[in-house]
């Protein structure tokens, strides 16, 4: 990756992250001030985090030529929903995870009712928000919160967590791993692309060219993330890392090597690209966006 | 309630209850047979329940000419939202319940974990069937589908619930306790009236009016709630009483005493029988869900 390409996409990043920044606070802005609950969903969301989701979803929308506006309920639902998924994981029922971005978590901060209730109300209002009455249309706007539920529930993300679970202490094949990360961490990723894809009213052939880029990237991303679990820095990722070998969690540094878990994660972001070759060059922050992934150090 | 009354209403209640179970029944077959998270999803719609929030929906349609066949999604969505709700509440960090219904509550069944997880996937898959394409209109599903999220979250059921904790060995006046009722238990009763008259495409007026009486009953419902906890017998609940006692809570009869707590219930459907006045006899099931929920022992 060039130099003035890393400038260009961190403009875009930063711009576009102060876009669903602002869409996020206004969306939050009618919740009860004194109400513990909004406060917690509140302390949850201004914790930060990268906003992929928000942001691959107004990306996939404007590299067919649609518009960030009418993406902007469903990349604040996309990003309540990972939000809620990440207080429910953190639960001591679950990882028991003090630090969540260099933050004490939900149940630290708060309590583990009041966690749980944050998590189950945030996901709540990703459909509040999803399915109020909006621009494009009514059609399309329904078909965005089924897919996202879709994704998001028993036959994605949810029921890639319980895998996950079940997973660990266990010695699994890489094609249980892949089915595990496809759901816990791709099915959402690829809501957010095919979300901002039928928003802006792309055809059935773009959109399934954006949701094979989805499938890579949804992957390259938890490669990625077993990746920096092993050799990333704790100061730079703003939590604990080597917890997967500690946890006996299969990754693709344990079944591939660390070398082999790298080359993969090029090969991922290869496949994404070319997904993209005939897509214009308002697709271009979808392109750094896979190399950003690839190349991500936090 | 006369006698022929109650057995219209028990064969009323008995053909809705085999509606709900087969429409839930049908949208819970594709769920994988192997997969832990919807054996816990599928245990805990099965330990049974009265299916009143399905049968309101489907009761108000009715009352207004509309069809059964219209709010199957909505009578499902509604009863997993309130079992994903049970679910959670039941958790240690919450009431701390090892019986529902007198079977074991479904982190007793399985594990903390998979409680969490399968109240997370019942509440997205309420979503998935809410938006999905289907009768009557895009327009009326969609709104159905908002109404639901605003009713079950942070404006609604979750923040009764968290109300309700906070509550907890603390005097709260008559006032907090209609409120956090209102929130809790009523918010979800409104929703499934509403949502009936929505998708029957009531005219304004018979919306407001059925809002009325849901309010109403909803109400009742957690003041009778409230009076079984003293009074009932825990055979024919399928839980323990006293059990609001020891956790010190404000109760109506706690607030009002138990005869004033009876006084209370009667008020209230008189109340909501009032909301029907002007409506022909196709709300009879409602009328007698009325005078039900006020004579219920369990």
């Amino acid at each position: 990756m060039t130099n003035a390409m890393t400038a260009d996409l961190s403009s875009y990043l930063e711009e576009k992250r102060r876009v669903v920044h602002e869409a996020m606070a206004r969306r939050m802005d009618v919740l009860p001030k004194e109400s513990r609950l909004a406060q917690a969903m509140r302390y949850c969301l201004d914790a930060g985090g990268k906003r992929v989701r928000p942001i691959l979803c107004i990306a996939a929308a404007e590299a067919v030529g649609g518009s960030q506006q009418d993406c902007l309920d469903a990349a604040c639902a996309l990003e309540f929903i990972h939000t809620y998924s990440l207080i429910h994981d953190d639960l001591p029922a679950m990882d028991d995870d003090d630090l969540r971005r260099g933050k004490p978590t939900c149940h630290k901060a708060f309590d583990e009712a009041t966690a749980i209730l944050a998590g189950d109300a945030l996901l709540t209002y990703a459909f509040q928000v999803l399915c109020r009455p909006g621009p494009p249309s009514c059609e399309s706007r329904m078909r965005v919160a089924e897919i996202i539920a879709e994704k998001a529930g028993w036959p994605g993300m949810v029921e890639g967590q319980m895998l996950d679970i079940q997973a660990e202490g266990k010695h699994i094949s890489l094609n249980e791993l892949e089915n595990l990360h496809r759901k816990k961490t791709g099915a959402l990723i690829e809501a957010a692309v095919l979300a901002g894809a039928v928003l802006a009213g792309a055809d059935a052939a773009r959109e399934s060219a954006l949701l094979e880029y989805a499938q890579k990237i949804g992957l390259l991303f938890q490669v990625t993330d077993d990746i920096l679990n092993v050799s990333g820095s704790p100061e730079e990722l703003g939590k604990a890392v080597g917890t997967d070998e500690l946890r006996e969690k299969s990754t693709y540094p344990s079944l591939l090597g660390l070398d082999g878990a790298r080359e993969f994660a090029r090969e991922l972001t290869r496949e994404a690209l070319r997904a993209l070759e005939g897509f214009d060059n308002r697709s271009d922050p979808l392109r750094a966006l896979a190399r950003y992934l690839e190349n991500r150090r936090k």
